[in-house]
């Protein structure tokens, strides 16, 4: 079971009552560990208080990042909420059926929220494992940023009370900064060899590089044999040195 | 199971904007009999609609009553919602076993939520035959009416079907000779950069490598975009062109 309490990642939130919304949300099911990502009117905004009815030690120890990276660097398991289908190909869940997987995961959890207006973007959700959609009304979906924190901290605050089975030992997943690193390591020397080309379609081939190497969920010890690999694939060839 | 959508009961509600709120939460997940019973300012409000995000379709059907009775006068089944514990003897059910409970029930449900502040009286709750309650961090319980009739709402929404998140179509994993082939090529390339060593140990390092390249279930399409990968990275280097 995950001794770690879910971190809420506000990424670009635009209003601070929203943040506050939020922060009540959270400390209503039990969450207190918020951080934001880049907020658009800076950090502290006057009007979070106000809106977090009282949640204001969540808002007093809000930390800042200013990249999303940087948020979820500390975290095994990342998830992004969106509304919308993209054109990503990774794991659907519900609310509910997130909150059940997370009670079950070792690591740390950060769980994703986009802007008011526009949600993530492609690039937000790429950093993501797994992605959580609240099913709503097709004829009527207008949820907005502090509902959809408090549904989602409502499922997990529903698992909290009960006694879970201890899971095997499986090794949690590397934290996101050893995966980074990793991607990181394989992109530069890809990019040595011209792998991204043409320059137009860059972006889409590392997205589904970060994508396809997100997958696995490998730990520490994983990430470390797949940087031996790359460091041995980077040396200079035994051909090369006989050339 | 109920065919009829439960009816969302606001007794004595303050705020046209909570009325609003309450109408977009209730819209959001398939709810649109909206009931006021004596609302503070009257009604209509013109502080409801702007809340309501577009669900002004709940607003304009809303009916007004002078009463509790009189608002639930066709429901079969009344169930209240409280935060605190009352000195009332009826089951008491968490938003999810109420939802439950409703989708089994035949005839009309009504739901009441009392007004902001105080919260339903104790004769109204006599009317109900059953309290839900959501579950709140004891440490801090500031749950607000729009929550509350969110939270309603999405469980009551979770036993229709029009709510599933359609899954993302993910592919199966690549056939194992796929896999394989990447494997091998991969070992290809490390045996010609010295990575197998000592010789007693290559087994398990092989295995350890395999082991991790068969967690990640990658598909055909993945599987190929690792090939390029490979290709790439066997290729002669920019750096050897130059030299």
């Amino acid at each position: 079971m995950s001794k770690a309490v879910p971190a809420i990642i506000l990424v670009r939130p635009q209003l601070g009552e929203n943040i506050g919304k939020a922060a009540r949300a959270m400390l209503n099911f039990g969450l207190d560990d918020l951080r934001l990502v880049a907020p658009r009117d800076g950090w502290p905004n006057p009007s979070a208080g106000p809106a977090a009815s009282g949640a204001d030690r969540v808002l007093q120890q809000a930390r800042v990042f200013p990249t999303v990276a940087e948020a979820v660097a500390d975290c095994a398991h990342v998830y992004a909420t969106t509304v919308r289908k993209r054109g990503v190909t990774k794991p659907v869940m519900t609310p509910e059926q997130a909150a059940q997987t997370i009670h079950e995961q070792e690591g740390g959890v950060g769980i994703l929220f986009g802007p008011e207006r526009a949600g993530l973007e492609t690039d937000d959700v790429a950093l993501a494992r797994t992605i959580i959609t609240v099913p709503v009304n097709p004829e009527f979906s207008s949820l907005n940023l502090a509902q959809a924190v408090i549904l989602v901290a409502y499922e997990w605050s529903k698992g909290q009370t009960l006694a879970q089975p201890t899971k095997v030992d499986m090794e949690p997943p590397a934290p996101q900064e050893e995966l980074e690193a990793m991607i990181g390591h394989l992109e530069n020397m890809l990019d040595k060899n011209g792998y991204f080309f043409p320059i137009p379609r860059i972006p889409t081939i590392k997205r589904t590089l970060r994508t396809l190497l997100t997958k696995p969920s490998w730990n520490s010890m994983e990430i470390r044999t797949l940087r031996g690999v790359l460091s041995t694939l980077e040396k200079p060839r035994h051909n090369a040195h006989k050339g």
